[in-house]
């Protein structure tokens, strides 16, 4: 079944200890679109600048991607840039340019209304909400968010992710939408917050998805080089919600297997461990579904006794 | 089989959010042998100054453990004592006097010397050779390291773990071991040095286990309260070689099953999991098999897929 993703594209500078990118294709909704494809047929809603290239569209286009919802408007797309430290896990934001994605205002195209899987990236709480509600028929939806909008705009975030099925955030995020530092506990709050699926993600410590009655943890993947995490969360969802849209998982009719969910987790790790391989989106140019599958089993292998 | 553990038999002084214990029984020997009891016979070597108290070694006695290598001696027992952040992810230490434990020369009585399964305790790596030189007869021998002996003894370090089947250190140890901060890259570089087996600790976030061929990765078990964290790497050796003696698992021969290899990180992480639950080593006071071979199962349900 079909999944709409809405979020940001955007031209990100990165610096790793491994290189130097000056302004290469990026953006949560480019990272979870593409990270998506491999599983189903994925739109995007976004917005980008007249400086957008022919070539990053042909990047999202030749993974399928729809992008009948992809905004260009007079202006300059988003750019985000950022160091990250020798081992990788800090990274200093050097600069954030909204340019034209100050004044995203999600727009569907009438047929997108009828998709039956939505993924909310991290954009204003309200803005996500509006785009739900312009849904008809959704049967999954779910999305980010971020420390900014937890801080800045609780309220409207609690009404957004009240009508959520699943909410995915990172450890620190959820310790201070929940104010509470043990990530169980903290769970059990955000459950009671409307979304009846939470996963938390870890970086390289993994992800857990807890239910009212159920938790599911696993750790990450152990790549030997970490080329540029930048991303990682993103394809992580990408592949969460893209797996449990092609297996057309129904979280609101009840017909389904908790089991899924838990192999949602795990191809959600494997796409987020994929991406730090190369440079930005570079590692999409030439994964395949088969690598994706051997990597699944591979999680079987380390993790069973 | 039975095992024989060297290592510290301590007071310690704690202090965790949840409250404080001036002076309780502590020391990684005495983590390690309660721990491990629940699997196996075992013998502590250790020594304890004059004020060691009955009702300390009674804990120890009440659980089978043999203090036939016990030494003590005049003047005080091992004292350590430390202070642990909000959220238990750091801890400051506020005292170590080595009391009687500095001039600790490990003796075996005779009969020790036949002992199957070997885990040394971290002290001074010589003396870790000492004792395995000792040993007659030893079927499965590995142990613990630190920081300190790491930087300040690396050549002795080095020839000891020559001897070694296996390593069980935490992260930051095999990094500062290896030079390397991956932990794929580092657990390699550690795997030339002689254990053909490398447990690396994570605390939190769990445990891995590397040999030269495959590799395998347990998240932490989540619990909604953590009490005080002291102990709990010891608690996890105890139920890793523990298991593994009671398996009589004999890596030598190549009798084996690497998922018994496996199965013994995951009763490691089981008891390091208990040992958390309340203040030193109370949670042994009440602990049954039963309990643990109940938490055993759900690091299944939590971890399959």
């Amino acid at each position: 079944m079909s999944l709409l993703v809405v979020g940001s594209i955007a031209y990100d500078g990165i610096e790793t200890p491994h290189g130097k990118r000056e302004r290469t294709l990026g953006g949560a909704g480019t990272y979870i679109a593409l990270s998506a494809s491999y599983f189903t047929k994925t739109s995007v809603v976004a917005i980008v600048g007249d400086d957008f290239a022919g070539e990053d569209r042909a990047v999202l286009e030749s993974k399928g991607v729809d992008l009948g919802g992809l905004e260009q408007v007079p202006g300059k797309t988003f750019f985000w840039s950022a160091v990250y430290s020798d081992d990788m896990n800090e990274r200093t934001t050097v600069r954030t340019d909204l340019n034209v994605f100050a004044n995203f205002q999600p727009k569907l195209p009438p047929a997108y209304a009828t998709q039956p899987y939505l993924f909310l990236g991290n954009i204003q709480p309200d803005l996500q909400r509006g785009v739900q509600q312009q849904m008809k028929s959704v049967r999954f939806v779910g999305g980010d968010t971020m420390n900014y909008w937890i801080r800045e705009t609780r309220d409207d975030l609690l009404a957004t992710i009240r009508g959520w099925d699943f909410l995915l955030i990172n450890d620190s995020e959820a310790r201070m939408l929940s104010g509470e530092h043990n990530l169980r506990r903290a769970a059990g709050k955000i459950l009671d917050m409307g979304p009846n699926t939470l996963v938390i993600k870890r970086g390289e410590y993994g992800a857990m998805l807890f239910r009212r009655d159920t938790f599911f943890i696993v750790p990450g993947y152990l790549l030997e080089d970490v080329f540029d995490p930048t991303g990682a969360g993103d394809c992580f969802a990408g592949g969460f919600v893209g797996y449990l849209a092609e297996r057309d998982f129904d979280l609101r009719n009840g017909h389904f297997n908790v089991q899924e969910l838990h192999r949602a987790v795990i191809y959600g790790s494997v796409m987020g461990s994929f991406c730090c391989e190369q440079f930005g989106v570079e590692r999409f140019r030439t994964l395949t579904r088969e690598e994706i599958d051997q990597r699944f089993e591979e999680f079987r292998r380390f993790t069973a006794f």
